[in-house]
């Protein structure tokens, strides 16, 4: 048993914008040579979450629609009273999302269905450079 | 430390069918001959998830009406008018719920509350057979 | 490879109380001597949750205020109906935010941005004597 710690850097449109991180993930998970254990996907970040979905351009509009619907851009936030940056929806979609996901692999595949991807979600309101955290524990 | 992979098999009615696995999963923990750790439970679906409730007929009730308000069904889905399989809200709910739960386990007890299980939510729209991924770390 | 196994003892004022704990959780990763690896914090309850927030005041006011809209109060559960200890939308508001949260450490600091706090948040409708489970899996 052993913990590897990687990182994904990632550039960003902002603006609820969805990325399917399956593939750099996997790549993680295959370079750590480990074969079965989870990954922990973590984003240091209060504006930015992660989920999984079926990654098809219907499902990801409706995500964000639901995002605008669940979490509306110009609702009065306090956040945005005090700061002043505008930004105070993207802090309560990222927190309502999560921003860590543990997902299980096995043989150096992940577990994920068919129709489902790792999704990285970037709420902020500008184009934003990040780095996820991708930690394996395992064997 | 090792890592022990099992799977859960269950039958469900679709239609955000919530399901009590907390036995099953605590069988596999026993199984696993692991006495502390963690177990993560992840279904491999686009259109189903997991969380905990007190499993009582009115909180079920509840979570139902709670999904069908925040994320309903009759919407329009840009998801459904591409592929016309009429479960845009169930791939929503299944990214907004969330197909990962971490759960300690101690002397090969889960750490639950008296008042809380684990349930799986099947927001698909029929029937279906699933297989849920349940992977323990642990000593 | 080892896990250790800690608890948070936490008095709450209920109402949707949000505390900041990330200190305390950081004090437990130190207290652990592992170096690396991921802490599950989880909440033995079925009205409380986890998540992540830039803890300040407008930041947690907001979250209030959506978890007012999204679940409110005052809707008709039938949770209350049955078991009349009206707090149904807290059942509702604690399995929607989830019970669990992994955050990986490295060389003992837990990996949040800088401006990004782990956050407990208890909804009952009372104050609560509450402890939560620790747990470290690492190195």
């Amino acid at each position: 048993m052993t913990v590897i710690t990687g990182t994904l850097a990632l550039a960003t449109l902002g603006n609820t914008d969805i990325l399917d991180i399956t593939g750099q993930v996997l790549h993680l998970v295959e370079q750590s040579g480990l074969r079965t254990g989870i990954v922990t996907v973590f984003c240091p970040s209060s504006t930015s979450g992660l989920t999984t979905v079926e990654f098809e351009p219907g499902a990801v509009a409706d995500l964000k629609s639901l995002f605008e619907n669940l979490v509306p851009t110009k609702r009065e936030y306090s956040h945005n009273a005090t700061w002043e940056d505008g930004n105070g929806h993207a802090h309560m979609r990222a927190s309502l999302l999560g921003s860590s996901l543990t997902v299980p692999f096995v043989e150096k595949a992940l577990t994920l269905g068919t129709w489902q991807q790792i999704i990285y979600v970037d709420f902020d309101i500008r184009p934003r450079q990040r780095e996820l955290v991708v930690q394996m524990v395992g064997e």
